[in-house]
């Protein structure tokens, strides 16, 4: 049931391993990365609670020193307090540029212990091991790491490639029923950017995906993976055609912002973003109409929210206030908004002009006043 | 009087420019990169008095937009706190991915500016203007930087190549005659990493270099700058090659240690690194008799120090303990050191063979007890 996605990156390249059950079969995949040298496992307390005992045997044999660096706090964690305090302690501890880290968890720990990967002297090897289906199909894949700042969300990091990327659709079962459905925002959107048989595929088994089969959760993890990893390809560096990875994330940045970030897990109001990004690719005409009503159908099968009024029944969406945090946002250059349109599934591309009238009469469609 | 030298690292590479009066006149330089952009300036108070009065005619020119951030405190400055008061400075004044950084001073500028450009949204441009003679010839080229922690010196940092280092020698007359001749400890490295005919150059130009008359200094500033690109092309991420430039510094980090950081000026504790390096390869028979001897003359000449005592007459300078130090620093894999050794001017290598009384035989020869 072994699935296999390889990153291409030159002298970066690796590979994302996608199975069930992988964690305690890890060690053929680690054996001649690790190489017997010492690892630094990064991980929260939800994580290693669950699956601390699987891997731990995987560990000995692969290493006769591992010593685990807890992250918690989830969000929060991704602070200059959060990176300092990782950083401090595996310095005491002796860990060097002969070391790896492994990062063991969600995306905040991918974050915190991937930058700290980067920064520890230069940059020492890190190896990827996702537990949310959020991490598995889109923030362990690329070498993107970030903190918080005051100012916004990922404002401060850096670029470090993983040795590898180990994706055991087995952990995500203990995955809580919203942290799941929120993941599979994100692979609503990859289906989206890959083309029109690999949507259909995720319409046509969702209710396996939502169950969790393992099969079924291979070849999901591997069209998210093969998708960002074909753009990630091609523009490592976010210089241009990455961009697209951020389809649906122009309105869920600014319905995050304009409820206040922490309100609503971020892959549902990724989820009402592409519904949004469909809508004004129709409305503009770059699409033909029916591609909205076929998201917003599939994502209320996903058990997703659909409107803005579902994502936050508290928050106030003045359509408005919503565009001018768009225009804040940090990939905005000079007030022009980017807005990641479709043609089709498998055909985006971005826009940077893309009339005020028509976003806001969009973010009206999805329910803003 | 202008000279030229070229970092070659592909789509990385760059131009350092050499020359006198060049602050002024800097804009035909920067015109094409910086592009009107915004600058963020990061300087430090003393240079900024000498010099921001003929520089700001250039940067306004340059950009319709350019703000001061101040880096204050020295040594201190490159501490996570440091960072994260220039990250939140800038980013709230909405520094973003199409502004450049423009650190402006000497090493600690250049690495905490650095390092912040190379972390704010994950990678914006820098351009260096050095002001000492130690960032001029070292530390402005070849794109490392770093803070320290408490656990030592640079162990947290990145790489981020500028787009273009402009060394202006006559911003050199303004510098303390201890900070100039700390200077020129790195540049007698790059002179015995160079070559015969490039050290018997610094040799004979010594009185004119501590004249400080610009058209020698350009010539020296040259010779430093050229042999560290070189070694940089060849090894941008140091994992070999680049440790030649390390020549002298497995000492001087030993001594800098023992006598606790920041009681000596860093080039001074080169200078007698640097005697040291000559004193074990002449002792392990690796170079021919002789070069020790004049590199201590030239050395003199500078008016450095040549001895332990005269490095500090503190410390306590205990041979075994030195040793112990070096097998503690970054670089020390498994308690072997890695010496940096010559066969002779322009021959360096890498050794981690050295038995620990030719060590002791050497540190007691510049005398440790």
């Amino acid at each position: 049931m072994k699935k296999s996605v390889n990153v291409n990156l030159g002298a970066r390249s690796y590979e994302i391993v996608i199975a069930p059950g992988l964690l305690g079969q890890a060690q053929p995949y680690l054996d001649s990365i690790i190489a017997q040298r010492r690892v630094a496992l990064a991980s929260d307390e939800t994580v290693l609670e669950h699956y601390l005992e699987e891997f731990t045997p995987v560990l000995d044999a692969l290493t006769r020193r591992w010593d685990i660096y807890r992250i918690e706090g989830g969000e929060n964690a991704k602070s200059f307090a959060g990176l300092e305090r990782l950083l401090d302690a595996m310095l005491a501890d002796g860990i060097d540029r002969h070391c790896l880290v492994i990062a063991f968890g969600g995306g905040v720990v991918g974050d915190v212990a991937g930058f700290a990967a980067a920064l520890l002297m230069r940059g020492i090897e890190l190896i990827q091991i996702p537990t949310t289906l959020m991490a598995q199909v889109d923030s362990a894949v690329g070498g993107k790491n970030a903190i918080n700042t005051r100012q916004g969300k990922n404002l401060v990091g850096s670029f470090l490639q993983p040795r590898i990327v180990l994706n055991d659709v087995s952990v995500l079962s203990s995955l809580p029923e919203a942290e799941f459905k929120a993941g599979y925002g994100e692979m609503i959107k990859y289906g989206l950017l890959r083309g029109e048989s690999e949507f259909s595929w995720l319409e046509n088994n969702i209710e396996s995906i939502l169950r969790r089969d393992p099969a079924t959760l291979v070849d999901a993890v591997k069209l998210g993976c093969e998708t960002k990893a074909a753009i990630v390809s091609e523009d490592e560096r976010d210089h241009g055609k990455r961009a697209l990875v951020n389809l649906g994330h122009t309105f869920a940045h600014a319905f995050e912002a304009q409820a206040g970030f922490g309100h609503m897990p971020h892959g549902e109001a990724v989820a009402v973003g592409l519904i949004a990004a469909c809508d004004l690719s129709e409305r503009i005409g770059t699409c033909a109409p029916g591609l909205t009503e076929r998201v917003r159908q599939h994502t209320l099968k996903a058990g997703l929210p659909v409107t803005l009024n579902e994502l936050s029944n508290t928050a106030h969406w003045d359509a408005n206030a919503i565009y001018r945090s768009m225009q804040h946002d940090k990939k905005t250059v000079n007030g022009r908004v980017n807005f990641i349109l479709l043609k089709g599934p498998g055909e985006a591309f971005v826009s940077a002009d893309v009339a005020e009238s028509q976003v806001i009469a969009t973010l009206q469609a999805v329910g803003a006043v």
